[in-house]
């Protein structure tokens, strides 16, 4: 079974870097110019534009006609496709988080305990 | 504002590969071996390895201790990270299925609308 290159693995490729997740965030504002996205990053303008095409590309922004200023927009569909990738495993971080409440509230009740029972106690846990 | 490497971005560089996903979702029937996770896949051994290690260096799955079978599990907390950050853009990609749907409705009434309109139809979709 071979598989080939998908939308979800364009999509998550293009998640996979801090400063467009940055430039998605800030287009929940607003469209913007290639300019205003670049302002708070410490990174150039070619750097932005190179970002702004793998996001394009993933088809997580889209841009206007205009040939001047060409401002930029998010584009959230393929957004919703990770979320239903992601759904799928909801049921498996719910059970490692009620494992952690579980050993959490192991923990208090023995730490509610008489100071008498600390022995039992210590031998309990080296069990583990 | 430089951005460094962060849990995020390893957890999106991991999901971005078909391969890697189809060993997530075969976790999700329980432990593997290596031998068995490979299987479906015509790729050899040595490069399913390297899957696992991407995965596992992105704590989506950790391996047993057993020297000889080391089971591979899976571990789902970072989708958690995923899906809390995806669920912010959950209004945009609503907003963008409400556009379309609006959309498929104003084209179905103006195919209801009789023959003799159609001049006038004509003239409102081009101001548009």
């Amino acid at each position: 079974m071979q598989l080939q290159e998908d939308s979800l693995s364009t999509t998550f490729a293009a998640l996979a870097d801090p400063t467009r997740r940055a430039i998605l965030a800030r287009l929940t504002r607003g469209p913007a110019t290639v300019t205003e996205l670049a302002a708070p990053f410490a990174i150039s303008g070619p750097a932005v534009s190179k970002h702004l095409r793998v996001l394009e590309n993933a088809r997580l922004i889209a841009r206007g006609r205009e040939a001047q200023w060409r401002p930029c927009h998010l584009e959230a569909a393929p957004l919703r496709e990770v979320a239903d990738w992601t759904a799928q495993y909801r049921r498996f971080w719910e059970k490692s988080f009620d494992r952690l409440d579980t050993y959490l509230k192991e923990l208090q009740a023995k730490r509610r305990e008489p100071v008498g029972k600390e022995k039992g106690h210590a031998r309990a846990r080296k069990q583990r």
